[in-house]
């Protein structure tokens, strides 16, 4: 069997202002499990903003989307910019704000918020060849925002502020426990509520490793 | 049977300055999956420095090791000043740089380093306590400072540097593979190599598992 490699999007590094680092790491450690070889990428971008996840209010000076995901990946990370679909044989996006706060403006700007330029083209040349996308927590948002114009069908959580602006693009929604996946086959997408239901690590972890094994199911 | 409750001693967030990431991560999931409470902690201090992890160069400006481990935490850490041993069953030091760079001098003192006071206050009152103690990675090293005169049992690797400096004052050492632990049973110290070995995330999380679980039998 070939070796599966694995695209991880990354949008930072700590579930306010970039990655969720609980569902990057588990999303390594499945992918790692399953043989899949794993080529960490984020674009080299500032964050939106900064956030003290002890206080979670906003401080100085910004950072570099880049570089601060290049932590959860123990520096062995590549610009987002310098990768296309051709390869790798999979994407997955991990949760966190950092994804509808730099990959889009999602956490901002809802139905009316656009997407990262590189993360739009590598989102639809993926679908264009055929190969599988996995989006945890709210990633979805920005994934379904891409990729509005095919209609995805995915899962984020249960908030309905966030369904309804889905709703409002397009996206179709089903509702999934917190170890449970949503697949559109169609469009090889596969999502998982992750953090947007919690409660605890064990728990995303559970709906991660499923999400991992049906995406690389697809390749 | 009671619910234990463990802490977890972060020295950052970040492998080169930080408290590795996934050894954090995965000692969190474990944890979760054996039923036990954790609480999170860290020193209110500067980080001795601050590592790009793209390029690995120094960077400004500093940062400071509670509020960046709480990216880890997800926000729900404690100042390392505000805990005691009577508050938990055991403590779980992840490895990084961090935890031989912030909690320690070791890695830029070696045998002379001294400990931070609240560390090494917190390690002896632990043992005192009978209450056991697990370390990953370089973390048995600032452990094996702070509670030298115990001549505590320990694994740190295959690094003749560090062995040396260990040996030096007096602790002895057990060679481990990534997926094995040692066992100080009279002192209840619980180590195991993690990324000073690795190479990979399942092999670092097949020894972590195990000092979990091994942690969690001694309380």
């Amino acid at each position: 069997m070939t070796t599966k490699k694995v695209g991880v999007l990354l949008s930072g590094c700590g579930v306010f202002d970039g990655a969720e680092i609980h569902e990057a790491v588990l999303t390594l450690l499945y992918l790692d499990q399953q043989g899949a070889e794993v080529v960490c990428m984020a674009p080299d971008i500032n964050q939106a903003h900064v956030i003290n996840h002890l206080t979670q209010e906003e401080m100085d000076p910004p950072r570099n989307v880049l570089v601060e995901a290049a932590r959860i990946a123990r520096g062995e990370i590549k610009d987002l910019a310098d990768i296309t679909a051709d390869q790798i044989d999979a994407l997955i996006l991990p949760g966190g704000f950092g994804a509808a706060k730099n990959l889009s403006e999602f956490a901002f700007k809802g139905p009316e918020s656009s997407v990262n330029s590189q993360v739009k083209q590598l989102l639809e040349a993926m679908v264009l060849a055929g190969k599988p996308i996995g989006a945890l927590c709210i990633a979805p948002a920005t994934v379904g925002m891409a990729l509005k114009d095919m209609k995805p069908l995915m899962t984020v959580g249960k908030e309905e502020g966030v369904i309804g602006a889905l709703a409002a693009i397009g996206v179709k929604h089903q509702l999934c426990a917190v170890d449970e996946i949503a697949v559109d086959e169609a469009h090889k997408i596969v999502t998982t509520p992750a953090y947007m239901l919690g409660p605890g690590i064990k728990d995303v972890g559970a709906g991660i490793e499923k999400l991992v094994k049906k995406v690389l199911s697809m390749t």
